[in-house]
């Protein structure tokens, strides 16, 4: 089979011993192993090593053989009958900073056989990252942080098994993708001196772990990996991304982009791979308008207004009554005023424009998208003058980035056969809409390509297939990282980005806004 | 200093943090040591990851790290600060099947600091390996017996880092140097199939170990490295006794043999190793004889008796009153009765010579050694034809086993430059003895050399220098194991060893027995 010789999976076919061939068990097994994998060592841990005289005769001398490499060596994980229908399961995790999704894997066949997401419990310490890391300075609570997402994960395994009638102990590999902070709450590392000057992970490249050290329970003898991070702000998620676009086997220059609160780039292509991470503020995410949430029913995603009459034709998730606005439809919102003339070029409403939906309280003048009859909260849903300075300070932000790393490595934005915009959140933005307002330059639709979860997808790759783990390694020592200094020139940009779309109106020559 | 680079501790002197360098502790750590060790990896585990920050700024980044290196693979098993007083310890110990010997050293000078020694509590169970391996056949008697080794291990490096003033939170290295049984039953590894044709152990290779995971209470992160065997019948005992020897790195030819129940035999030198082992019998080791008991206070270890006036002057340990005899007086004893005419050749007493020394009751006679008024449990002590035939059949076979390897070969016993005498019972033989009555070649006396408890001394030498771990592995795959066939050939010679000193007397032209 192809699948096996490309897996972690392989059938092999072990001499019984014998007078001629009395060397050990392991030794038996462990020399087939390096034939198919090419390699001089194969380490056996002490409790399969326990039970492996009774397996091999049970199995009659035809074993699969669940294997990984852990940094360079290899690791025999799992042993299974070739007489035994059960399927040799692992599980490629996206561990969000707020969603973690779960997707269970026939180990052999590749095939995706279930899925599963659940809100980071850690969202109770603290929805944003700092607070959770703040909260975790003393062990005690570091071991609190950790306990709620291993009790999570742990309760979603166990659902997803029963789903998809994988017995628990068949489950031998897991992938986790995430940034550098919940890595480290994940595996219990103490994350205070990420986010102190200089910035310090305890660890970028992990060995894998035994799942049980860290009371994952599934197979005792099951293995844990966990995607290297690049530094404190480029994550092992965003390799994983990288894995997943497949930018860097590519002959053309690419660039993707994971778009959030920190925004997260990284361009090249088969030959070199240049990355940065810069903040971006939460605005993009939607998450500093008071009425902005993340994506669920009844939230606000789409929006257009009619440049001719100002009526506005919201979108809401499952046709709800609007509740809220999430990030991709505050990008909407934003670029539909702009296009529509209501607000201007500085991001600042134009009250002849925007006519009697413009309001004021407070000195701070407002746009009501919904009126308090229209919502699903009673209340009025708008936008204030703050909201929209927030959205801009971000698009300008996020622009700057992608300008100065471009800048950096010499090149133009007309250089890239394809802009990847990575991430769950960042799929749902529309290209033309964020164009419009100035966050990404101007290119083509068509060469925007979102890749949905792309973190969840370099995971289950590196299940699936030796190669690609393989790839993850070289990807981690290929990036150049560069510091973003905010120095003058920084600045100077940032301020030219903080117009719509930009005080360099030939940067964006497609955005048409209607004359008024 | 010598010693560190050469051993397992090293002192290195990290990078603090900073702008200008702000990858994670780990790297920055881990690539001072890479370029000490001259790998690509080095692992840290989990534990000692989480208190890794902490560690390198409560030393001010100068730090003393022990290392280990678990088949080509490099493990940061502990840190301490270069201004901690405090020594990083190892432990050699000796993993008997009758005896336990350990040995604390200074892993940074190389000083054995202190040892202590315990009869293996496995006896209890029973004093046979075989016993204890049917015994072991069920996972809970397996676990049993375990139990008893580890607790046994427990206690004793509790009192011997006690007694040296050592913190047990300071031993960061075990060497365990045992036969194939004793490994199997110190790691829990069901022995059963050792024994049972085609005689298969569970491994001979075996990764480091944790302590912890063993159940060893020492450092959390310590790690246990314990000798691979060749084979059923050729332990990690044999291969630590090669290691203490240095035969293996000699220009001229050398032999080993552990004399004991098991004879085991390596021969060979720089370029090549051959070992063989057989059964030699329990009578080698006092194991037969109603009076036979291991060495200890009061037991008769060697003996003269007078060729004209047939006087026996016995010397006991501690020259108390005897009450049994060791092995290695035994053959002190055979030597004496033979050379002084009491036995002839075909081993059989000769009354004229005995006179009222020789006794016979049930039909089987004896020679009295210590009439019941001398000895220390008032009982006659006395040696039956029947332990003298069987200690003739042990020797005979002794001799067998080195004649087929040297034969096999293709050299002759000349060809020696050295002939070592391995175990803590070898090294009480007198050579001269064991020659006269024809179970060690005739060869002058200052070739053989005893090496003591070179168990014990191997598995010093792996704790102090790497060096000796590279050797390891490579002598163990040297080694050409030779299955000795008890064919007609074989049985041939072994008849003809069954004479004193052998059928064939130009054999043993030292061997001048008296004149009568």
């Amino acid at each position: 089979m192809t699948e096996e010789s490309s897996g972690w999976v392989v059938t092999v076919s072990v001499p019984p011993p014998s007078l001629e061939n009395n060397t050990a068990d392991a030794d038996r097994l462990i020399n087939e192993l390096k034939s198919v994998f090419k390699t001089d060592y194969i380490d056996i841990d002490l409790p399969l090593l326990k039970n492996l005289p009774w397996l091999l005769r049970k199995c009659e001398y035809q074993v699969r053989c669940v294997c990984f490499k852990d940094c360079g060596r290899w690791q025999l994980v799992g042993i299974k009958s070739v007489n035994d229908p059960a399927i040799c399961a692992g599980i490629a995790i996206d561990l969000g900073t707020t969603r973690v999704v779960l997707r269970l894997i026939n180990l052999e066949t590749g095939e995706a056989v279930a899925e599963t997401a659940f809100d980071n419990p850690q969202i109770d310490i603290g929805p944003d990252i700092l607070e959770r890391i703040h909260f975790s300075d003393n062990e005690l609570n570091l071991n609190k942080i950790n306990r709620l997402i291993i009790d999570g994960l742990n309760e979603n395994i166990s659902g997803l098994c029963e789903k998809s009638d994988v017995n628990i102990q068949d489950v031998f590999l897991l992938a986790v993708s995430g940034n550098t902070s919940m890595c480290h709450l994940f595996l219990g590392l103490p994350p205070n001196h990420i986010i102190r000057e200089p910035y310090i992970p305890v660890a970028n490249i992990f060995n894998t772990v035994l799942a049980k050290e860290l009371g994952i329970r599934i197979n005792e003898n099951a293995r844990i990996f966990i995607f290297p991070n690049v530094g404190s702000y480029f994550g092992g998620d965003l390799i994983s991304g990288i894995i997943y676009s497949r930018l860097h086997c590519q002959d053309d220059i690419s660039i993707l982009v994971d778009v959030g609160t920190n925004a997260e780039v990284v361009l090249g292509n088969k030959d070199w791979l240049v990355a940065c991470a810069g903040a971006a503020g939460p605005a993009l995410e939607g998450g500093v308008s008071e009425i902005g949430m993340t994506a669920r029913p009844g939230v606000i995603d789409r929006v257009v207004i009619d440049p001719e009459d100002g009526m506005f034709d919201l979108h809401t998730i499952e046709e709800l009554r609007p509740k809220g606005i999430c990030g991709s439809g505050m990008i909407d919102m934003m670029a539909q005023l702009f296009l529509s003339g209501m607000v201007d070029i500085r991001g600042r409403f134009v009250a002849s424009r925007c006519k009697d939906r413009l309001k004021e309280s407070d000195g701070i003048r407002r746009i009501v998208l919904v009126s308090s009859e229209d919502s699903a909260t009673g209340q009025e849903l708008s936008i204030s003058q703050v909201d929209i300075d927030s959205l801009v300070r971000s698009k300008a932000a996020m622009y700057t980035i992608l300008e100065t790393i471009v800048r950096y490595v010499g090149i133009t934005f007309d250089d890239f056969s394809t802009f990847y915009i990575a991430g769950t959140f960042g799929s749902f933005i529309n290209p033309r809409s964020a164009i419009s307002i100035g966050m990404i330059p101007d290119l083509p639709e068509e060469m925007y390509r979102s890749l949905g979860n792309s973190s969840l997808g370099g995971a289950t790759m590196v299940l699936t297939s030796r190669k690609v783990l393989e790839e993850v390694a070289g990807i981690r020592d290929r990036i150049t990282y560069l510091e973003l200094n905010v120095n003058q020139e920084f600045m100077n940009r940032f301020s030219a980005a903080k117009f719509l779309p930009h005080t360099d109106p030939s940067l964006f020559p497609s955005v048409k806004r209607i004359a008024f």
